[in-house]
């Protein structure tokens, strides 16, 4: 069993009646569910004290997701920084959809993460591009979303260590949506879909990949990290 | 000046009308074409003694295009084996579409480099997802081949050192269009686009990609690929 | 439980006294005992009919390791193939020392894998670099081997996806010693120690090694592998 | 030609008559000369105004060298993202040796950059791995460097996207020299060498790679990087 944080920047739901329309607990309260038969599932949300994510909450969580979009800049610098060496410690990290953006990741990338993007409800398609990685696995070769907001490249990322999705839409885009990140020992999984306002993770291959990316950014035992003077 | 051979199985422009049409003197010669104005360049093809592959015509060549189909079978495993030879010394390589499935490109990659296609004449938008590769100078964020046959993902290579192209089909599918090897002190350049019934080569974007991609792939001096006993 | 074969050449320890004295029963033996606690082991030799590979052998194997070293020619093409096409399919694959020089990796790899050598039994130091990876579960920072074979840069291979180890050797050489490919669905780990006259399998630090990697190697579920036409 | 600026902290060769006997104009200034034959060369350094790092300073270098050590702390804020910023526009970035720990650097890598180290002048040698890196031109198989600061690992970076050198120590210690990373549109090369009181800046190993660096790591034309609400 694997302790999972899943962390929601929590406004949409509570100030956009289209949010909690799709979403009436919380984005969060729907991926903790999705999680709970596989893992042991907490939420942390950002108007909680430390926005849920105090030390001793983080160095007790094997893998955090992530869920924000309008409010990034409200996360305090240091919570963003103890999450970040939290995750070069061995914590996994999994940003969701508009979470690119986010302060955690983009520490962590070192890069603008900018995208191109278009809100219309277009239909996606989720390709298996590495169909023998863990976070594939029991997946079709593809995943149809029927609408969803767009996100098009380029995706001012690193290229990833390993790209395991790659995204068709409708209107003519594509996207690296599934990338893979090993930073310090911590192993890092953006996945692109997610909008507030499409019932995006009540779909049950994202679920599937949701647990599976779980396992996947796990923490293993791994060997001495030290570092300093020698001898 | 890079010294360019551009390989062409040459078979179907000499046996079907169809690609007869769009390429009478041969893919290679519309390829040739499009690359002399900034490289040296000259042509071979599966017909010729050698395959007009001889061992002093590969040992003078910086850069070899490749393209072939319906005859992989008929390339001598010598005439490959010596290709590939090649390049593990610095020459570079571009196979070009179907020649996903050539002798010196699967034997480079150590993958069975399988696919998924359908001919059906539909739209490919070829999306740049590296903007600050040197194959993708003067491109704009895109290119547009209004028809042509599609190649899906799974696309069974190993993960690309760098990813350029990542291809949009009308149709529904994705494919990772342009990908970047190095083996040995050779460069090696996948890209997608040339089926031999549309003119694909025609289009000034694909011309610039090949133009990018044979200035990309030329040797560099190096430094001593030493191998054996020592001292 | 992971299925694991162990293939050993087998002709070292039968004609050469030094490597008998240090493998009576083969290296394949040694290597099978130690993963024998962890691990379903079986082993098959050269000189046994298909080389103790059958399809059905293979079929049913989640791990192979591979020793080999004055007899890489006698391996047969069908059965160096049928073990690369296991490898697509999601069989791990783990060539040891000089297996880097064997049908199955070279064919997998596409490159010459030529490195250099020099047989005078001086000390080896393999070091972590990438400490939270599995296959450095449980390691110290380094492994040190008293008495080895040098193996010197440049290792004629493409860039692992993972570089796990790299040795230091008393003479004054470095080597990738600790290499992690994925080739189709298969997870490949190359891995330096290991020489016939030496008790390179005995050391503690190397079975662990070995361990770890059965069972990082082992195959995942995945997602369809569909190729070839489509629709 | 290209535009370079080296950047130096310049407080050792000020402040400490060791580092002063060995670079009496500063490191800049050696370094500086060591490229002006194939590059246009300016300096900056950390107590001039603005660290010498406008705005309008940046926009024109393209390709920036920088030494730091002991004042990491003291480069404003700004002017870190600043370069930062220039090289995802393509700027490219040579951190050396202590620079691991610079702003720039780590606010690039994302990780801590940390590493070990032992200062006691003892023999270095640094292999090339990736012979057919243009970095590499024109080397020797190794460079030897009699005194040095040694570094060790693990080294807290994101697995480079090449290796180019792989150091051995006297003491029993290697080390991934010589780094290759993009970040947006720029070119990084993290190159070890080059403690204050040896001087390393003046062999010529190491000036050809420093040339080479600078050649690899120039901008180029690119595609457009376009972001934000499409259509």
């Amino acid at each position: 069993m694997v302790a999972v944080t899943v962390w929601n920047e929590y406004r949409h739901e509570r100030e956009d009646s289209d949010a909690a329309a799709v979403y009436p607990n919380g984005i969060h309260e729907t991926i903790a569910e999705a999680l709970a038969a596989d893992h042991d599932v907490r939420t942390a949300t950002l108007d909680e004290p430390d926005h849920g994510l105090t030390a001793d909450v983080l160095e007790t969580t094997d893998v955090l997701l992530w869920w924000g979009h309008e409010a990034h800049d409200e996360v305090a610098d240091g919570v963003a920084e103890r999450v970040r060496d939290q995750v070069l410690e061995g914590m996994g990290f999994v940003p969701l959809h508009s979470a690119h953006y986010s302060k955690p990741f983009t520490r962590l990338m070192g890069t603008s993460c900018r995208l191109q993007y278009r809100e219309d409800g277009e239909t996606e398609r989720l390709w298996v591009v590495d169909p023998g990685h863990p976070i594939a696995d029991g997946l079709a070769e593809s995943i149809t979303l029927p609408e969803t907001e767009m996100y098009g490249e380029p995706f001012d990322v690193p290229e990833p260590d390993r790209l395991v999705f790659v995204s068709w839409f409708a209107g003519g885009e594509v996207f690296r949506s599934g990338c893979c990140y090993r930073r310090g020992n911590g192993r890092i999984f953006y996945f692109r879909p997610g909008h507030e306002t499409y019932p995006i993770y009540e779909n049950e291959g994202v679920q599937r990949v949701l647990r599976n990316a779980v396992a996947w950014a796990a923490p293993t035992e791994g060997s001495p990290r030290t570092f300093g003077e020698r001898e």
